[in-house]
């Protein structure tokens, strides 16, 4: 068994060799002056069950290429299997024709990662549960949910006070999660737009007065949705709110709404490292090494 | 038969439209906050002969990512043949295993292009004429040879004065081709290291003494070997140093080397657009669109 890691997420591939008990692969990944990328795997695998550690976050494009490219070589030189462990999963919001003449690109890079040779995948939290079917070959799906459940319950968030909140309609069943192993009830922000051009109006569905609110969601992305529910939250009654998510891809202006926001703590996972300027106070990160270890 | 262009080369797309005599097709191609890719195809495709023109020169991973996108939101919209001209293939250079453990990377990204729906590939001048053999569609192969030796013709360069010279072994049987053209002689710089940490000799075979030297190759990167060979050409007796390629990849310190060379003219085509800062006095580029256009 041999774990490499690319560039997307290399701390978190180090604590997961450390979980599994093994060193990391040495592979070397570079840039050609052309921008080409350049793979050289620097020890024998030959007959190996070789785990390729790469979310495929932010710059996605040249992630996804990188992992591609890694795969076609650990597949010529001779690996037994190839499992990839994409703790995020890029292209996972389309996973359908919204639209006339749209790609499907969720259900491409699953194409893409089965050709370049890839036996398994190891991934968490996708976006929709349907992408599962998109592979022909292994995938594992594991959850988020019990590691942000637990850091709030270690917090002491176990009593009548707390309700667990679903920013939209897509999210219920994920809100339901974190509601039975918290123990507690659930609320739904029930968004509508009553004419076309008229202002949304945020409808909350469920009981939050002088409650503690928890907002989960599995991808917080320019962080609209998640800041107006909290703002809402507190408008209608709550008396604290928390969020969390499993992914914080956080791009555009999502750093200054959180920080402008009502949002008391922002909880998210590693499955996207953050650099130091999305690092603000109010956003904790916890770890899926441990969770990954075992899948592995 | 419709046209889209993509990102990479817009402007040889409208002129290969205008040589074929259609307007280009309408879609959008953007990026969503995070980076994703964001594709849609603003017209019916049903049924029709679709023609993709891109490039996957620098950033080649995002060029690649484009394509594949649309390929598939292509293959999606029901098109009835999926025709993508590239013009410049990126990766052609990790066309086989030079050391252990690398990948092929130019066979991955046939794979990928055949994966994602394309039924036909359209290109220039590929780095190796093999990796026409990388795929099971089917696979057109331009040469930019004409076109070049057609330019130095109009400028009046066909008497006894030019000798065509290859800058190393591998480039030949271009160099050949041009001299057939231009009905000139062949010159071969021959590098040799004499000793290992020895600087290398550059000889000369071939007569080259108070001749006009053209040097060609296909792709001109870092343009370090095509100035070196330049510079050797005049210390050993050439009269006037031109150059010429297919792709101008120029990468690196490609601009400041060629400017400060002894090549007196470089001309390349446009199967890699050039930018405002590359577009130096001493380039001149040649339009590959009637070359594709005919293709079409
Ligand atoms: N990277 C992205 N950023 C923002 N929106 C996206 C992205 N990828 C897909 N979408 C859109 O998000 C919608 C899917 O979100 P959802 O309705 O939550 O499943 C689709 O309409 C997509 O067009
Ligand atoms: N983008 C690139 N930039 C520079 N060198 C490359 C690139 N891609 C591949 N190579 C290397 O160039 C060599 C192939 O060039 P050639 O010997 O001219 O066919 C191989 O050893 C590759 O490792």
């Amino acid at each position: 068994l041999k774990i490499f890691s690319l560039n997307s997420n290399q701390s978190l591939a180090a604590e997961i060799a450390q979980e599994v008990g093994v060193e990391l692969g040495q592979c070397t990944v570079k840039q050609f002056s052309d921008g080409e990328i350049q793979i050289n795997i620097e020890e024998s695998i030959r007959g190996c069950d070789v785990f390729v550690i790469q979310s495929t976050c932010s710059p996605v494009n040249e992630n996804l290429m990188e992992l591609l490219i890694m795969v076609d070589a650990l597949k010529r030189a001779s690996a037994k299997t190839i499992n990839i462990v994409m703790p995020y999963y890029g292209y996972a919001r389309q996973d359908r024709k919204a639209r006339a003449r749209e790609p499907i690109t969720a259900k491409l890079v699953a194409n893409l990662l089965e050709t370049a040779g890839a036996t398994r995948v190891i991934t968490l939290d996708l976006h929709a549960p349907q992408i599962q079917g998109f592979f022909d070959i292994l995938i594992d799906h594991l959850m988020g949910v019990p590691i942000l459940g637990e850091y709030f319950l270690e917090k002491g968030f176990n009593n009548d006070d707390i309700v667990i909140v679903s920013p939209d309609h897509g999210g219920v069943t994920r809100a339901r999660k974190l509601a039975e192993r918290m123990k507690a009830p659930i609320a739904i922000i029930d968004k509508r737009r009553p004419k076309p051009n008229v202002a949304e109006v945020m409808n909350i569905v469920g009981n939050i007065d002088g409650k503690i609110a928890i907002l989960i969601d599995d991808i917080i992305d320019t962080a609209g949705t998640i800041t107006l529910a909290a703002n809402a939250l507190v408008e209608n009654g709550a008396k604290e709110v928390y969020a969390c998510c499993t992914h914080p891809v956080l791009s555009g202006p999502a750093i200054e709404r959180i920080d402008n926001s009502k949002i008391k703590e922002l909880v998210v996972t590693n499955s996207i490292p953050l650099n130091e300027d999305k690092l603000i106070g109010k956003i904790s990160q916890l770890s899926v090494a441990p969770l990954i270890g075992e899948a592995i």
